[in-house]
């Protein structure tokens, strides 16, 4: 299984190697879905591909990473102004959710699981104070996914950088601001060092989830008890992301505000 | 397993059974949790008994049916004006509560595995419009749990009827009012018909907790295998109940109003 995520990265991190360890302790040894760090097997922008054609087995990302190839999965991702998790998860799995995105996935040779889940995401680390809608004019900033398109319409000029560049990019007056994660996840960019103005909450993923893709002929061929298992793990796998980033939000605050930083709504 | 919930109400029912199925499924066939009617194998309320003398092997039920026994049990069910859902379970999983948790049911020969979650409950069903705190004095009310105690100080004297029992107290006007479940569980009960008041949502139970009880010495002669695969299918009933909860609440409202009943805040 190729990760997006680094192992060290919280909730993402963690509900990555949970998966592999929980399928080793569940299948008692019988399946295995052994996590490679991102870009050991193949760059993680390229896992699609790479799972559609069999060229590995299966990978741990969220669906928003594939919005260029199928712009429909953006919704299966975060919404901007979106559901909470618990109305996500509704629409999921009681809503219809579950049969289009396996229908989306089907149709390119990939059976997705949803799971995982993390906590709402943070507006961001912003240079300069926000006061009203016009101060977002001109301003340069790291934005992913749907919420991108939000502000571009309000000025925002957004550029898609990832984690490793952020902190130079700041440094080189290359952007004014820059949405990425969670507060706990935030934190381990370092960027509290330079920007003191964090937003929280942000809007524009209230809730995000996070999939398991499987070959499709590579999930067919496993016998009903394997899928079973595969199942339950990825749903528990949600469960624990929701109790992991309700737990983690306050500490990672606290911890950012003794560090100088002022949280702003 | 003995069941404290009937298999067709919504919510408790599919809870209680699902995990018969998946822990079936997970396993191969290995492990079987076989569900049980309530009564069918001892009276509900002698089931803590009958699984910690190993007489039974398992129940599903909810902590707070024991608060006679250990009233700390309480706080692992409901609690008024309580956590919502996702803060309740990251006090469980990473706030200490399980650990608690485990402490009080070892020391009672019983390993008990949070095993599902339902949506808030309403505020239940009400002969006369409530329009001030005093119009609760001397009200003669169904409570269950901590809830009751709360009422009890405002004046409200409180009877804990079984489901089965609440419609013929309101036509006998033994009682005023009733709180039973949440609205998809509660237009079970037939009041609909009668009273015409419903409050939602509820102050006393924002969300509760169903547990998987099993016997402690047939517990730990599971193999690591068969514990994980446990703790996996009921990790992933919580994420069932959470998504089945929400989904039904609206839909279970409106049909309500469709039968004349004013829902009410």
């Amino acid at each position: 299984m190729g990760s997006a995520y680094a192992s060290t990265l919280p909730q993402l991190g963690t509900l990555a190697t949970k998966l592999d360890r929980d399928i080793w302790r569940v299948s008692n040894g019988m399946l295995e879905i052994k996590f490679f760090e991102p870009g050991a097997l193949v760059p993680p922008l390229e896992m699609f591909d790479a799972v559609r054609a069999g060229a590995i087995d299966a990978a741990f990302s969220s669906p928003g990473f594939w919005g260029n190839k199928v712009p429909a999965l953006n919704l299966f991702a975060a919404i901007p102004f979106g559901p909470s998790a618990q109305e996500f998860l509704a629409w999921i799995y009681f809503g219809g959710g579950q049969e289009l995105f396996n229908e989306i996935y089907h149709a390119n040779g990939i059976h997705s699981l949803f799971c995982g889940l993390i906590a709402p995401e943070a507006s961001g680390w912003f240079r300069k104070r926000i006061r009203t809608v016009d101060d977002l004019k001109g301003l340069k900033m790291r934005f992913f996914g749907l919420g991108a398109k939000v502000v571009n319409k309000l000025g925002v000029i957004t550029s898609r950088l990832t984690s490793g560049d952020i902190f130079v990019a700041f440094e080189n007056g290359e952007i004014d601001a820059a949405e990425f994660s969670m507060p706990a996840i935030d934190m381990k960019l370092g960027l509290h060092r330079m920007i003191k103005n964090y937003y929280f909450p942000g809007w524009h993923q209230p809730a995000t989830l996070f999939e398991l893709m499987i070959n499709l002929k590579k999930w067919e061929s496993l016998p009903a008890s394997g899928k079973a298992q595969v199942e339950a793990v990825c749903g528990d796998n949600i469960r624990y992301g929701l109790a992991e980033g309700e737990a983690s939000q306050f500490q990672a605050l606290k911890t950012l505000r003794s560090k100088g930083v002022t949280i702003r709504r």
